[in-house]
């Protein structure tokens, strides 16, 4: 078997067999497949495509290439939550003390680059907050609180990491069939015995339409079955920014307020959504009565109380939230109804506030971000406050930019529904 | 513009403008463009295609990477030569003095990897011949004596260079627009007015069939007249060994028997056909009257006088070609008609002897090689001898193995024409 065999049958649209998946996993994570036969393999797949079962082989060697959690002594059914990634998308922080009221709530998560910081970057905007935890302390905090967040050891999936890295550098990541084995590879080594997975669709999501997120969707189902795991897909919409805010210690506070019994429609519904299909799974119960439970918790103080306590056990000092930047609200230049709004846009400009990394090292401002006051469908009058953008570096034109976002027309437009499907 | 738009764009099929193609071949040169993404996009264009444009910006670019050479101050039209590599091919070799006769011949060509060495390795294969020549004493001496074939300068078609490793190497030969453009970018940085090419076809060559040659030789035709240069593609058989012998001094050899007026049928009429079709062109007359003038100096011995004193110019020892190697002639198996000669096997089969290259810095054992006595379509009888091998390290099985290259079969095979077709 070599390299060049491979990559000749997949040039040519045929299958490739478990021997020769195992074989191109194995030998390029230990270097003797050389990156640019990688890349052009992963173009030739990117165009070709992946049948099931290379997309379920593919999917077993990333797992086998690095260290695999073992949550078996953790008592009780633990269900993971995994976002595709979205702007302003804090749902974590929400469900996470929302399904530790009623099971076990276990995630590794890593920090990685993005628009804006990981679950553990928001996180470690709070004081004190640790997320440093080796898997005997993990597992001696969820037997004893339900819940545990801690940072993702470097050692799992391998092969995903540097697979992924060289998809992004060489212009493959566009393929449904490599996405689906980078999530479940990453989700299945973490330990988890069944998997929700929040699947953005959008403009502001790498599934741009709902039938790529359908195919992807089934495709993670399909390949959970294999594993022996429940995996349920609610297709969630990113054409919007999710909530209002953007930006570390923002959204911790945005989270909060939900956790209160507030916040915006859009991220409340998702949250309850993720959170009663977690509990639903975990205790075998009905998903009508899981949301039942879910309700009361924000109802009646429950979810926040959870947060507190949490936030409590991992170090963290609530009290520390607090914003330290200048802040500006920018008004509309013109009226209308809003037609589109340039997530992407506004995830980069996050970015360039100092809210999230373009390289591994940089160092992110907790307190910079934006907020973003209006959605799709709403109509604005010229001069109403559309956003509010903290920063602490000079940004020229700041204004102008914000506004660039926002597309109008005189024409009614529909709002979005937030969530748009759920697959299982 | 950056590579991640321009691979994205070749991804999804979408043809790429000049500008964009300057940036990628200027950018692969200068190192800013990596390995890994210059395979994934050239992945991307061995599955989604050129078009006719994008093969002539390619062309263009490559051309304009590295040093062009001007032959303007050779008096009357050059005519080059090129072959896409058969196994067995010596046609440079005799054709060179009988174009002379009648016309200039000036050729670089490369020493390169390969199953036996090229042109150039066969003629250093001659004691003392001198390949290295700057560019003004390849032009008088092809003013006095109307021949010289000299070693390629490393700094034409730099980027062609660069891009062919990165393709062998990562599994992206097979495209046309890839090798038309590496062809021509070649052959016009060289100099030459116009171009005569033997494009081979079958189980020995890049184009395994008649189809894709033809529209290969469309190609190289059309990218010619954009450069203004007249371009004839003979399409000729390999899927037999081209005459019989295999290794550089066995090959000079056999050149000098076809020069004798000897030979094969198949190398002594495409040899015929190659000559006419040069002078046909740089004289502007007549291929039939071409073709009387070139089997008249056969006949007459003015060909091979023109070959002795075209070693004795460029220094060579004629006295010197003298095979010291040990020999060993192979009995077929069993009778039967020839159906298929492995052409490949016994290219790879020479080089493993140590007639070609593997790696840029391995020595060529000149004395080495094969000689195969039958053709596709001969009947042969169990114990006939059907090849003999020069060897000079020892070689397990060779017999087997020399065997094993011949499926015959019980019932006649047609033998192979040696020209399919020609195109201008």
């Amino acid at each position: 078997m070599n390299i060049l065999e491979i990559i000749d049958k997949k040039r040519l649209n045929k299958s490739l067999n478990e021997n020769e998946i195992q074989f191109v996993i194995e030998n390029y994570v230990n270097g003797n497949i050389k990156d640019y036969q990688m890349s052009s393999l992963l173009m030739a797949i990117v165009i070709n495509g992946m049948n099931f079962d290379e997309t379920y082989y593919f999917t077993k060697y990333m797992i086998n290439s690095g260290k695999i959690i073992d949550l078996s002594s953790i008592n009780g059914i633990k269900v993971d939550k995994h976002s595709t990634g979205g702007v302003g998308d804090k749902i974590t922080l929400i469900i996470a003390p929302i399904v530790s009221l009623y099971a076990k709530f276990v995630k590794m998560s890593g920090r990685g680059l993005g628009f804006t910081g990981g679950t553990i970057d928001k996180l470690e905007s709070i004081k004190g907050f640790n997320v440093n935890y080796d898997i005997d302390e993990i597992i001696n905090q969820v037997n004893k609180y339900n819940i545990c967040i801690s940072y993702t050891s470097d050692e799992l999936v391998i092969a995903d990491k540097k697979i992924y890295a060289l998809r992004d550098a060489s212009g493959t990541v566009a393929s449904i069939p490599l996405i689906a084995s980078s999530i479940m590879s990453k989700k299945i080594a973490s330990g988890a015995d069944d998997i929700v997975i929040d699947l953005k669709v959008g403009a502001g999501a790498f599934m741009k339409n709902k039938e790529d997120a359908l195919t992807l969707a089934h495709t993670m189902i399909n390949i959970g079955k294999k594993f022996n795991k429940k995996v349920v897909c609610i297709l969630s919409n990113m054409n919007d920014v999710l909530g209002i805010s953007v930006g570390n210690k923002l959204e911790v506070l945005e989270s909060i307020e939900v956790l209160k019994n507030g916040g915006e429609e859009d991220i409340r519904n998702l949250a309850i959504e993720i959170s009663s299909r977690m509990i639903s799974i975990a205790n075998n119960i009905d998903i009508e009565k899981a949301k039942e439970k879910v309700v009361k918790s924000l109802e009646d103080g429950s979810a926040y109380n959870k947060f507190l306590e949490f936030v409590k056990i991992q170090g963290g000092d609530i009290s520390s939230l607090v914003i330290d930047a200048k802040t500006i609200y920018i008004k509309a230049y013109e009226s209308g109804y809003i037609k589109y709004i340039d997530v992407e846009g506004i995830g980069e400009f996050s970015r360039s506030l100092g809210a999230g990394r373009i390289n591994k090292d940089d160092i992110i401002d907790n307190n910079v971000g934006i907020k973003i006051f209006k959605k799709c469908g709403d109509y604005i009058e010229k001069d109403d406050i559309i956003a509010q953008v903290f920063y602490n570096k000079d940004m020229p034109n700041i204004v102008d930019k914000v506004n660039s976002f926002f597309t109008l027309t005189n024409n009614k437009v529909d709002k979005n529904e937030i969530i748009l499907d759920i697959v299982e």
